[in-house]
């Protein structure tokens, strides 16, 4: 039924595109593949990921996880059917906190994919979750949006659908997300529907499900049916959600309400401890992995409860707080450690891994912000993050979607593609003959080697001006924030949408009507 | 004869200091320890080093490597001692092209040192090159300084004395390091005098002496002698200098006059191929790693023919050219791909490495400067850097010492210090004791464990504002930069040097008058 939205696409928007951004071969194939915008596939990383843990101190994580399951116990909150399904698997519950047996999590969570497709509506932009592959999202949650024109204001629909086209745009991002920023212009009862429609409507990547209600996440669920039919959703994946913890070791009932409908109709839950560490964790590296792992395993054991096979990514957002303010920190050595040792657990647990992005607590698009982003996206594609949200637009803490971050992020994910592929040792990669042609003394710049390579040899920035301090002068001496505020504009102005079916854009409408008719607007 | 230099400290500027920046119980031991200024010693990296090359690769560059030198060559030109001592040595000497037997530059670096120190007149603040040990240096050449107040302008002797009082006062940072600006305002035939004063005077930290002239070489040898005892300094290094191969496979007269003077005179050489991928190598990571092995091989061995047992170092300044403009570029992957597998190649030779730094394209300290140098930077430490010069200051392609990159780089570089210690496993660390006594629902913030850990907990930022947005903006909405500026004066402002022998001080002036008068001022 969807064959004809999956295949067709606006060659227009894309020849317009084509050789404006580094990429080279891959580019050129994904172009040609897709027949649409320049678009990367998501990443298969051809190096390996970095480890901070032995096995001996992996061991004793594990171990101490098992003790927290086993004797402090998890608590599932205002859920008597989830405590019941507990029971019945053999926890002993206490209230609403559940004991897990030694091993009973870790049995449990056995019958989860080590990897999955997320279906996109167009199958080229489908993706593969787990192994080696890394997949990036956008920002996710943010109430304000903000650019250097009209500052920092809460963000609108229009917004929603800005973001939306810019990472339909953004060669490197393989995921339209979720909650790009909040739409408080929309009844919060409401917005979801907007939401969902706008990713399936403005783009044609997978993207993210509602959780803050059950209902609305069954909406998703509907939704979803709508564009890639019942049978296909039942069977396949084309949701993925993301479901916190509420730690230290607790799952609400929303939470757990999203996660029931998702994992019973088929779909991935991303089970996510939010941790700031010395706050909702112990001050240390290794005290905050021992609860990641325990509480992850509890969320990601639940779901296989809901439904065996049902597939889930261990996630974690974790990052430090100031001891002095209590402010949430980002990019400093210590999440920087979480974050590696945590994807070795879940590699240990064979299920997928979601962490990391494009972290920041600046303010604004400057050093403090790309210095504290740079130091979380590059652990996210060494560590072997499998799914990484936030991976663009984040600022000031997640409180605010930048217009102008987002797309220096974007350059920054398009050189962690680059980064990801390692070193070709071919023989045009060892290059023997160009050192034998060009000898002591001279220069490569036009032996036939490099000819030969040049325009895939390096990664081009969109962003980076890499001018003489005259020429930059004489164009306004420019800073990259003010680049990146002319970029996003060029590329909303350069936007052009996927098609979409006109009977299941109708459904869609019809859908949402009918809901929002169904209830009064809420505002809280 | 420098014990007195070596142990007396202005402890006022300690205390100053004290508790200012984070660093917790190593930087409160470091400053017990010196009695002085508040100061990390040199890493001692605990995580391990991060690998792009398997075996294999590491075979195949080494073979070609190997096979560049036996059939191309390395041209030593202008200097035919150089020629006879490699005839001598069994290579085979075509005009001013040296080939080397296969084997011949390998087995001739198994005389030099895989680790050594370099000592410091506070011998406190000697350090260790080579092994797990990662030593941070500031910037190294820019004919321009800049800050936000002045702009860009050529380099003075105040701007040269002010770098090093800041590299002093930095708690992240090692070394004084060499040409932290060059001061053009001084002849360019004497200032390497002033220089080595400036960081013999005004630092107690290890220095690098002048490669610009065999002559300024032998200075710099005769002012450490009149620091350190002549003796001292025939058997122990005491200045480490910057010897650049002229990639493609070609050594100066200039930089060999300078390595014989050093490397006789038992002092470190770097010897460093500069590379702009594209121009002085080929496009590719491999044939760039082949040919930066093949010239620092035939460097190195060269060192060893001079004095069997001279310190050298694997170093290479290595990054890429925009194929489009021709101009450098930072910060993008393939450089770091090329620093991660000559990281791997040095330590398999058993010499210390020298690459990397906070290196960037950008004209302003801003998010692309941040983002190039997070780029450069973090791969500096997790290749397993022994001597990363560049680490702060570094603008413009290295054309630039900025004042407020220099601060934001230091900051960078306390936060590598953190991540480099890697994961407490010890009981403490595993804080199972605080999971207990907290929870589920609670928090950790007056826990007895996070009372007994805050203050060492999470690294503390003297650049980043971690605020909420409101106070930020009633603090007048200052970006990075501009904290950076007022803390790079406050750092100036409160500056207190290192007591230094009035004997020792004296002959050192003596020296400058008496070498400033035998000759005319040279301006270029």
């Amino acid at each position: 039924m969807t064959d004809e939205s999956q295949t067709r696409n606006n060659t227009e928007s894309g020849s317009r595109r084509r050789g404006r951004s580094g990429g080279g071969a891959a580019a050129r194939r994904a172009t040609r593949q897709s027949g649409g915008t320049v678009k990367f596939p998501a990443i298969s990383r051809m190096i390996k990921p970095y480890e901070v843990l032995n096995e001996e101190g992996l061991s004793i994580i594990e171990a101490n996880a098992e003790t927290i399951l086993q004797e402090v116990g998890i608590e599932f909150r205002d859920d008597p059917e989830a405590l019941q399904m507990w029971r019945d698997a053999g926890a002993t519950v206490d209230a609403e906190r559940v004991r897990f047996p030694k091993g009973l999590c870790r049995n449990l969570i056995k019958t989860a994919p080590a990897e999955f497709t997320q279906h996109a509506r167009n199958a080229e932009r489908s993706v593969r979750i787990g192994g080696n592959n890394t997949v990036f999202a956008p920002v996710y949650g943010p109430p304000f949006v903000s650019d250097l024109d009209n500052g920092r204001r809460y963000a609108t629909i229009e917004d929603f659908r800005n973001f939306v086209k810019m990472a339909y745009m953004a060669p490197a991002m393989h995921h339209s997300g979720g909650t790009v920023c909040e739409p408080v212009d929309i009844p919060v009862n409401k917005r979801h529907l907007d939401m969902v429609y706008s990713h399936i409507s403005l783009s044609d990547m997978p993207f993210m499900g509602s959780v803050t209600h059950p209902d609305r996440a069954q909406d998703s669920v509907d939704m979803a049916k709508l564009v890639f039919g019942a049978d296909f959703v039942d069977q396949n994946c084309v949701l993925i959600n993301l479901i916190n913890a509420n730690s230290p070791m607790v799952f609400d009932e929303t939470m757990l309400g999203a996660l029931k409908v998702y994992a019973r109709a088929g779909q991935a839950s991303i089970v996510s401890p939010f941790i700031l560490a010395g706050a909702m964790s112990p001050v240390t590296i290794a005290g905050t992995l021992t609860q990641i792992l325990a509480e992850a395993m509890a969320g990601m054991a639940f779901a296989q409860l809901c439904r065996p096979g049902a597939p889930v990514v261990f996630g974690t957002f974790a990052s430090s707080i100031s001891m002095q303010s209590g402010a949430p920190t980002f990019g400093t050595p210590e999440p920087s450690l979480v974050l590696y040792g945590a994807a070795q657990l879940a590699r240990r647990l064979g299920v997928p891994f979601r962490s990391g992005g494009s972290l920041c607590g600046s303010k604004a698009p400057d050093a403090q912000a790309s210095y504290e982003s740079a130091h979380t996206l590059m652990p996210t594609l060494m560590a072997g993050v499998n799914f990484a949200l936030h991976s663009a637009g984040w600022l000031e803490g997640g409180l605010v979607s930048s217009y102008e971050k987002f797309v220096m992020d974007c350059d920054q994910l398009a050189m962690m593609q680059k980064f990801a592929a390692g070193v070709d040792l071919s023989e045009n990669g060892q290059a023997l003959e160009a050192v034998r042609e060009v000898g002591p003394g001279s220069h490569y710049l036009g032996c036939a080697h490099t000819q030969a390579n040049f325009e895939t040899a390096f990664f081009r920035s969109s962003i980076a001006d890499n001018n003489s301090y005259e020429q930059w002068e004489a164009e306004g001496s420019q800073t990259a924030d003010r680049r990146a505020n002319m970029l996003y504009k060029k590329m909303l102005a350069d936007y052009e949408g996927p098609v979409l079916d006109p009977a299941i854009n109708e459904s869609l409408i019809d859908f949402i009507k009918v809901k929002k008719d169904s209830m009064p607007d809420a505002f809280t």
